[in-house]
């Protein structure tokens, strides 16, 4: 695995999974590659971009595609030859509504914009960069020394697991960005790119509050483990942070 | 079953459910609300209209979510004290564009604002009046005695049974509305409404194109009957026209 890109890698999981990857000693040469909104709340990992190398953050406003191509130009110019290995959709947003009765149109279509279409729409634009990586290991398996897509979807977008009812804007979105993941890995599998949806368990971040079971390097820690670990088998799936498959 | 609301009446499977419902005996006395939007592509419900006292046109663009204020309100004075015993979201769209390179992101979110913010804010809008037909048998089963939300999905909007990718677009939204549809049968469990998620089968509409194999009364009369039978086991699922549950 020579490069992946996090979206949302400034704060919470996406910063937990910078700082997993530059622990993993078999890593040390990977192109860490994390996209931010605001400087002023990315400290972390501009501080941690000085230290290591190999971590390279991209300032970039996802809900904004018009910016896309540029980003891609900029990611096209750190990873190069060697093209893009893991796209990681991991921006994401959950709005406070709950109940059928207090539901905004508005928070369906901004969580579905930022939750869904911003990661559709990216690894569309990303493609080329995938497909190159690919294609620099035409015979190895399906997997991240390969390309690989992931897409940090939640249980609560699982609809079979759904037992508690409201969130629609969230679990709409997610079982929408599941649907998409699906699509993904049927769609690439012939350039040699597989697509997978992530839970990343209940964690301990700004989204899942304090009273949440893990924390972040736990969640992250079997995250990344799970995606070196990924292989044909996996293409297509849901599975959690330990790699547990999960229903749609 | 004193009265439904049809969304999207005016053609295709909206209008195969209007005249099947017209065509029950045991119906007769049902009223039959028929949303349109265009009254010169809607004629054919507007003569059935005039030839059956029971069948209620109703010009509306439901994308337009300021007008459902104004629409409930007309709904009423339909239904007045019995309130609305079914209101079956059926209006739909789907873009033609399929593989992930040919996606565009204005049709992701058109089409989920049609296919899946208009049914959620529409059965919010319409609570009181499915509240008011659910209490007015309060010792009922549930089922289409009391109040149903019947959203129209489709087989496409399956993550498991998807073996074909693309069609992001269509897929994400109607497996949004499946996610939705999960969420409405839990919230709205303690007033008695429930909702379950629909797939017609592939009919030869505009939308399924003339290779499909069923026509649209055979959908509709399976469709009907289906409804009909809809009680508490149903809540929750996903079901095709002919009652098979389908998976996520």
């Amino acid at each position: 695995m020579n490069s992946i890109l996090i979206t949302g890698g400034n704060r919470g999981l996406g910063l937990g999974l910078v700082k997993t990857l530059i622990r993993q000693q078999s890593l040390q040469k990977t192109q860490i590659i994390a996209t931010y909104r605001l400087p002023e709340k990315s400290e972390e990992l501009l501080a941690l971009a000085k230290q290591n190398a190999n971590v390279f953050p991209v300032l970039t406003d996802l809900t904004n595609l018009e910016r896309y191509e540029q980003l891609v130009n900029e990611v096209g110019s750190i990873v190069k030859d060697e093209g893009l290995n893991i796209l990681f959709n991991n921006a994401g947003i959950s709005p406070k509504s709950t109940r059928l009765s207090f539901t905004k149109a508005d928070d369906l279509v901004d969580t579905f914009f930022t939750n869904t279409v911003a990661p559709i729409m990216l690894t569309k634009e990303l493609l080329p960069l995938l497909k190159r990586a690919a294609d620099r290991q035409p015979e190895a398996p399906l997997g991240p020394g390969r390309a690989c897509v992931v897409n940090m979807s939640s249980i609560l977008g699982s609809i079979a697991e759904n037992r508690e009812g409201g969130l629609y804007a969230y679990r709409s979105s997610k079982a929408a960005l599941n649907a998409a993941t699906k699509s993904m890995s049927l769609d690439l599998l012939q350039s040699g790119i597989m697509a997978v949806a992530l839970h990343p368990g209940w964690v301990k971040t700004e989204m899942g509050g304090s009273k949440a079971p893990l924390s972040v390097d736990e969640s992250c820690d079997a995250i990344v483990k799970t995606l070196l670990s990924l292989n044909e088998s996996h293409n297509g799936g849901f599975f959690q942070y330990d790699g547990k498959m999960l229903p749609w």
